[in-house]
């Protein structure tokens, strides 16, 4: 009686979504998911053209929409579990399209030990671009607390995983401007396309940190979250920067250092988690973290100076003038 | 450090949505909420040109994201609780889009009971559509069980809340294809627009239903989705479907009453309840649903004919040819 065309949506979900689904996803088989106790949920949409190129890979584009929303429930110090998807398709997807997005989605669901709840899937009419929207969810921590963006102090030590910059780089590469015959190109594309969310650090920002939020307007915007948060100023020494061989070279060949740190600074998409730990808590922070083989780099400290303030310093303690701090989506 | 564009997207959060937040939406001001124990969760998707039109009123169209996505709780004997939301906007949306659309929201919490978690809010960078895209989140059945879709047994009554087709009337004035100046036209425009979920039958589904879920698709789709689950195949009487004065208007008008009662089983959107009920509990449903002051319909019966399949049946027992069963959103 029902006849399954080419992309029907239920021969669509049947054959490369249901595979995915868990324990209280029903099989997507139903309209409802059950959650166990004691979840928090978070939830980031991207849009073609926005958040990713539309001839992007599609199972990158699926497993940057999942770590984009793992590297939130991380940063409070959670464990992901499980997601809803929304997917919002244009008439021309083709079932190639869909088959590799569900085998990225399929692929990070092994590496983050998550799962599939449910979700709903439909196409533009006409125009439009693809939607991806995910919610996500995490189990709070078993010790520790749920980290905020509202609890530093004056004083923490402000820390920041792996290295900062490279996305953005990895963006002008994937648009043309920096030239993909690069050295460093490859690396860098796939440091935008496929951000790293450090899933080991969880539990040592629940036991340690006083305030974290992982970095995706670019390190300057969102410490200044945290700091709005958190009532602090932040201080954060332009030295200090966590860089990768990438980011290195390119500042190399920059002809003003400070304007090529503020970029790297200020570029978004890092997936970075961004916290503040007291300071007797620091040798401790940094073992475990060296136990979770997750690098830290200390930026800089919350100060007692106007709340919600940023200051980026050059070597000689001097403000550096970041004129546009952030990338905003909002603001194209 | 910070200033504030005219549609900064933490501007509009704080103006228009951190008045909605519940208990553990924390302000708006994280990127993760907290759920309490023993939640359910669905999903669905509006698109702009798909499940509403462009130039309808922002408020509608933000209450319908709701009650279709509290319409799939309720079909499952839970209680709407919370919501993240999802909002993809165009570069022209403007802010007396997003303050209607707000409005609408809080209407309509303030209805149902429900608060808003958190979310995501971005633009598309060029054309697009409006895409909404809610999660939401319900508390399982105080007594009784949570109700899937797999439950049915042969014998057991098939019944619908309020009355079918009335949306799939409405789409067609809102389209234009019926006269928006006949007598119940703003009616049947009211229903498409803005579906009625039934909060006060969820209590009653969860204590006497086999099974059960939204009518979405279309009353023959959706039976269809039921009887798979259940392995059952389900009889619909063509001549008890509950029909409001304008869609027995409009059947009175056409000329053929069977194709027009086609067109009514197989429209969607009417987001009301249908549901699966023992012969034997079929009493104390009609007086609970009494109670609860929401009409219920016998419509028919389930079968051990083939899983799966629905007959929709005419008054002197024939099966009536459905050629397009139910309105699939993924064929356009």
């Amino acid at each position: 009686m029902f006849a399954k065309e080419p992309l029907d949506e239920f021969g669509l979900i049947e054959k490369y979504f249901a595979p995915l689904a868990g324990k209280g996803g029903f099989g997507l088989k139903d309209d409802i998911a059950l959650l166990s106790t004691d979840n928090v949920v978070s939830k980031d949409v991207l849009v073609s053209g926005v958040h990713f190129f539309p001839d992007d890979p599609p199972d990158f584009i699926a497993r940057k929409a999942l770590r984009v929303n793992i590297s939130d429930i991380i940063a409070k110090g959670a464990q992901p579990c499980a997601y809803m998807l929304g997917l919002v398709l244009t008439p021309e997807t083709d079932e190639n399209w869909i088959a590799g997005f569900a085998a990225g989605l399929a692929l990070d669901q092994e590496i983050f030990g998550i799962s599939l709840l449910g979700g709903d899937t439909t196409r533009q009419s006409g125009r439009g671009q693809i939607v991806v929207s995910l919610t996500i969810f995490g189990q709070a921590p078993l010790s520790g607390d749920l980290v905020r963006r509202n609890g530093a102090m004056p004083g923490d030590y402000i820390f920041v995983t792996g290295t900062i910059g490279d996305a953005v780089l990895g963006l002008s590469v994937a648009s043309g401007k920096l030239s993909s015959k690069e050295a460093h190109a490859q690396y860098l594309l796939g440091r935008y396309r496929l951000p790293e969310p450090r899933l080991a650090l969880a539990p040592v920002i629940a036991a340690k940190a006083t305030a974290a939020l992982d970095v995706s307007d670019g390190l300057i915007a969102d410490a200044g979250h945290l700091a709005r948060a958190s009532g602090v100023g932040i201080d954060i020494d332009s030295g200090n920067l966590p860089l990768s061989d990438a980011a290195r070279s390119w500042c190399a060949v920059q002809p003003d250092m400070q304007a090529a740190l503020v970029t790297l600074a200020t570029g978004g998409d890092d997936y970075e988690i961004l916290c503040a730990v007291k300071p007797s808590d620091t040798p401790e922070f940094l073992e475990l973290a060296k136990q979770a083989n997750v690098d830290v780099t200390k930026i800089g400290v919350s100060t007692d100076k106007s709340a919600g303030r940023v200051e980026f310093l050059s070597s000689d303690g001097s403000v550096i003038d970041v004129a546009k701090a952030g990338y905003n989506h909002f603001v194209p």
